[in-house]
């Protein structure tokens, strides 16, 4: 009787065991970014992982520490399926200490001082010791809190954490977002929604997205935000507004995140009636001393500005007949006492000046070289033009030798499709970082410049133009929030290598099924060239619609020259591209010569930068056998087809992944075929009116005609 | 051995069961409003309703018993925690039936054909059975989904399913949200975020929330969404948006909603180059018949119009000196052929109308009484004024005796707080639904006109001007959420009471835990009147800052009259109150003999509406025995008292509610205190420059001086 009570017990217990969790359908909206805990699906994976770790040694007295516990409490269990204790050493192992090595016994017996000394202040150290016990330290708060992310990074992957030795610190000092972000919350060249903050609520409400942005950065190394648009408002940096920004402060400070503001030059004017803002007129320098004296109450901890001057109307020291030295050491000296800094950026062009767009910037700031203060670091962005789909690397890297020079990358996709086109960005940024500027000989590569290894610069970083807003899914495409990791990545350590951040991402954000795996990975890193080669192959550039920026518009022309297309293509009867050698605008001997060579000579310059340089001939024989019209015609078509051949390899991932995000893709992929069509047929179509060639046969024929494709006027575009 | 090894593995699985939902913590971010299918706390009542609930019928071969279908899986898993089969009629019993009687031997068997005749399309029927059969049918398909949500309500709610016999069926046709979403996806006083109806995307992407949308207006009943707005853009008339606007028809087809669009009237002139939009013009009527028949290729069940015309600088038939009811018809004849309605909006004024604004609307429209066909019906605001915290009902109301017409009610807070305030509109809808107009003699409440019984009309309706957008939680604030849910059941059922709605909601959204119920239902039921006191008590309106509508702006002057607030309290050196009697503007004129004769006389005039139709002396003695200017301060001092009790009541709740939507709503009631106090301050200051009378002691003195609330100008207001 006794057995068959027993084992109805047991059979009733199983039954409710198996009963217990009815099928719940978590719907993937993208809101959890790559900090998705999912339980690990692989069965033995997980049973080591539950074996390994059973404790947590925490301390929670600390913000920063706080965070750490809360995202290990969040994660641990949901990962792992299982409870985690949080509690002292357990004496029998299993145990993950996070602790800084002074304020702990087991660190301080265990992990030498030397293992921290090349840390500095953001860097962890992640070691497996015996009897299953696991260390993240570091000589931060900051740096175990990236430690944390880093060893939960490992378990999201799937990696074997039985013998861990990770050693990591970051090779930039400013890893930072840019939002270009509007007071009345639009976001310029935003494609994801609005702007995150919301203003009108602030100071009194916080929203809770404004930590898991925090979480996301943090899991990242990024350090630092920008939160306002470089087109810059000059009340940011009233009470009224630093009231609420202090706020925002609060909600990233433990998560080792600074807030920057953008700096109007003329806001003593705007906001006090100064009859000037002249740099070297004292009454301007005590206005700028007591401004930032202000701020600083308000946020103690406050980053610096980022200041765009004389640039697309924005006001600055020119004004006055000042340099951008002068302009930008009025600021630093206001927020030096303080520890802040200012970021000014080299992003100068006027159409006024008779030269070639391309050397502007380099003309302005090469010159300036060493006359920067030491807390002042120059922007620049990572082509001599504007964030188009290929750009030759900016002249400027490698060229400033005496002041501190950082990298500016557009996450956004102004230029590449909005947040509807799929396009892995990590292969333009690292192309950009690993490209060669020959400043110091062979191997002087932008990302030396970036890591101030080459010159020796202290002060060093790298900026992003974000691509948030209040979508659901944080960046509008699903595969968007690959690029800001990428970013994040990078400017932590800019020779990482583009599969191996989007391996990481992918696992991550997706799946770990290799069948997943292996094809997304191939899909993201094709992505980028796959969309130069509907837009602008061959160092074509900037032939979009006016204005938004969307959709084709090689024929746009009339205005103002540099905000054209013909300016850019200069297509005539001979042929097409600008010339940029010594015969033409001469913007090649900017470079240093061996690389001015490369480029001057059509015979070795890279045919993926052919007609950014030269201007060369329909009938030019390529290096394929083509001539230059064929190749063109070739590579937009190719394009097309690759986007039809990421559509049937996604369609094919319909069983691994969940439907919601499956379908999304799916659906954005459409527009981005559609668009691809667009862009090849407008292209083709008002080429052959300069080439007068026919078009490949093999190209199928276009819907609509050239004129059609002119007509189209596209209203209430977002992001402008 | 046996009988240990039995006990051990029993106390394995016992564990294994304690320890098998490791506990995952849901934000509650207000996403799922009032369909929150949290499992029934209450542990007796939840296995009541596991016993009876086990197994589901339901066909799902159409769309909307497809929805009906979904709905039932995603909700009573969760409520009920345990596995219900969706299968077969179960001979034991415990089955949820839901069809057609046509489609179920087992309805047809046990309800009579006479127990759905009075339906109509849209009722239904919700009975229990004997052996814990419980069905739910109705006429159509649409009635029985709208069945489904009820029976799902109840169990929400916590009631008793054993005995059900709820016959429901909606006591008006047209219940529609009206948007006033701008296509670059700013929404007129939306205070929400920004407009749900992604543009840029549509049609290849179609956002999941769109589905969460319908989801929640079928669940209160809402059957149609005005999606654009009333100061209209022509171009959503054009096949680019036609086509984005029928993928939103194809989500909400299968929840009962019809998409309807707003006209603008000089859209032939826009579009097409036409020399006129004279309604009687041959060639007007073929481009809107043309246009209609476009329209009705890409959404075969498109709704109609809704027209805002000769308003505040729209278009409409008084440029080509027709009359409303001229361009009303010149639209309705469009649609009429396929079915389709026009919505006519009576919202007119005129500056260059010497006459009171109040007044306006009745004059232009009782004249046209009887002259508009009959698929249109005149859209009226539930007060002659604008949405006021509290206004008399509009005098058209019972008036129009041969036109269709419906009520327009504001479920935004344009004028009652943005959605930084907590006031829920419930008592204010029906306030104005139980006006008594006197058409009819005594009992002729503007409800029975809404419903149509007052004068026989067909068409019948209300709509609402929605408080909805990309924000999280759908409405801001999360009490928000129910004034849109108390606007979907008032138009179901304009006799409704707004506790009943309010109990409701409360279960729903948050707990059914009476220690959280009683409290936060004493709190919302008063807070409209809380709003009146500390904004304008005593019939005080439109005294609110210029433009953006935000906090107090009694001192507003200059510029059109009818756009200040002068114009309307009139306050001088006598007294204060706008003189709409027959010794001033006579607009109690507009009223039925015996409505006017109470307003008319100051002894019987409600003193809530005082200000509102007497110009009275400040030493005016109130029915308290205070005088009006004692009597102003304390309704404003009481406005703020009111906010600081409810902060308290919020505050003593913080264990029942989650800590996420807890903080949140405790932050959003520390601005309404502030801006309370602002209110307060504000008018008080500025009315007593000309009572001249001493503020009471009892009020706790201002902080800021008049000149200093009047120097407050506020920027990037959101919803303009």
């Amino acid at each position: 009787m006794k057995n068959n009570r027993s084992r109805f017990i047991t059979l009733v217990l199983i039954l409710a065991l198996a009963f217990s969790n009815p099928n719940k359908i978590y719907a993937e909206d993208g809101y959890d970014l790559w900090l998705r805990y999912k339980k690990i699906e692989n069965r033995d994976l997980l049973k080591s992982y539950q074996t390994v770790l059973k404790n947590v040694v925490i301390r929670s007295e600390t913000s920063t520490f706080n965070a750490a516990k809360k995202e290990l409490k969040t994660a641990l269990p949901n990962l792992l399926d299982s409870e985690i204790s949080f509690s002292d050493l357990n004496e029998n192992g299993g145990n993950l200490i996070v602790a800084l090595r002074s304020d702990s016994k087991f660190i301080s017996e265990n992990v030498n001082e030397s293992e921290l000394k090349n840390l500095g202040n953001e860097g962890y150290l992640i070691k497996s010791l015996k009897s299953n016990n696991i260390v993240i330290t570091g000589n931060t708060e900051v740096g175990i809190l990236y430690g944390v992310f880093r060893f939960l990074q490992q378990i999201q992957q799937e990696k074997d954490i039985s013998k861990l030795e990770i050693s990591d610190f970051p090779k930039t000092k400013i890893r930072i977002l840019n939002h270009w972000d509007n007071l009345d919350r639009t976001v310029e060249r935003g494609y994801a929604g609005f702007s995150l903050w919301d203003w009108f609520r602030l100071p009194d409400v916080v929203d809770p997205r404004y930590k898991d942005y925090a979480r996301a950065n943090a899991s990242i190394g990024i350090n630092g935000s920008v939160i306002t648009n470089v087109n810059a408002n000059a009340l940011i940096l009233t009470p009224l507004y630093l009231e609420k920004i202090a706020k925002l402060a609060d909600v990233f400070r433990p998560y080792g995140i600074k807030v920057y503001l953008t700096a109007r030059f003329s806001a003593p004017i705007e906001l006090d009636k100064l009859p000037t803002a002249d740099p070297l007129d004292p009454q301007v320098q005590l206005w700028w001393k007591n401004k930032a004296e202000e701020i600083y109450k308000y946020i103690p901890d406050f980053g610096g500005f980022l200041v765009k001057a004389n640039s697309e109307g924005q006001p600055g020291p020119q004004n006055y007949n000042r340099n951008h030295a002068e302009g930008a050491n009025l600021l630093a000296d206001a927020v030096a006492p303080f520890g802040g800094i200012v970021m000014w950026r080299a992003f100068v062009y006027d159409q006024n000046v008779p030269d070639d767009r391309a050397k502007q910037a380099y003309t302005e700031f090469k010159p300036l070289d060493g006359k920067f203060r030491d807390n002042v670091i120059v922007q620049v962005k990572n082509g001599a033009i504007d964030f188009q789909p290929r750009e030759p690397f900016h002249p400027l890297f490698g060229a400033m030798e005496k002041s501190n020079i950082m990298m500016e990358f557009q996450i956004t996709q102004e230029y590449l499709g909005f947040s509807t086109h799929l396009v892995f960005l990590a292969p333009l940024f690292e192309e950009c970082l690993k490209a060669d500027t020959y400043a110091k000989g062979e191997g002087s590569t932008v990302a030396s410049s970036i890591d101030g290894s080459m010159h020796g610069q202290k002060l060093t970083g790298m900026a992003g133009v974000a691509n948030i807003g209040t979508d659901r899914n944080w960046t509008g495409h699903p595969f968007a929030q690959a690029n800001w990791y990428a970013f994040g990545r990078l400017a932590w350590d800019p020779y990482l290598k583009s599969a191996e951040i989007a391996d990481e991402w992918i696992r991550m954000t997706f799946s770990n099924d290799e069948k997943f795996v292996q094809p997304v990975l191939g899909m993201m890193l094709i992505s980028r060239e796959n969309c130069v080669n509907y837009m602008t192959p061959l160092g074509l550039h900037h032939i979009m619609g006016r204005s938004h920026h969307h959709g084709p518009g090689p024929w746009v022309t009339g205005g103002r020259p540099d905000w054209t297309a013909v300016y850019y293509h200069r297509a005539d009867s001979i042929g097409v591209g600008f010339n940029r050698t010594q015969t033409g605008s001469n913007a090649t001997g900017q470079y240093f010569k061996p690389v001015a060579d490369k480029f001057n000579n059509i015979e070795t310059c890279p045919e993926e930068f052919l007609l950014w340089f030269h201007h060369v001939p329909w009938n030019y024989k390529m290096k394929s056998g083509n001539i230059l019209w064929d190749e063109i015609c070739y590579h937009y078509n190719g394009g097309v087809t690759a986007v039809r051949e990421m559509q049937k390899s996604w369609n094919s991932l319909e069983k691994s992944v969940d439907s919601e995000r499956f379908n999304y893709v799916q659906s954005l992929l459409k527009i981005q075929e559609k668009e691809a069509v667009w862009w090849r047929n407008s292209c083709i179509l008002y080429f052959q009116t300069f080439s007068k060639l026919p078009i490949p046969e093999y190209i199928e024929k276009s819907d609509k005609t050239l004129e059609e494709y002119m007509k189209i006027r596209e209203l209430y575009m977002p992001g402008i």
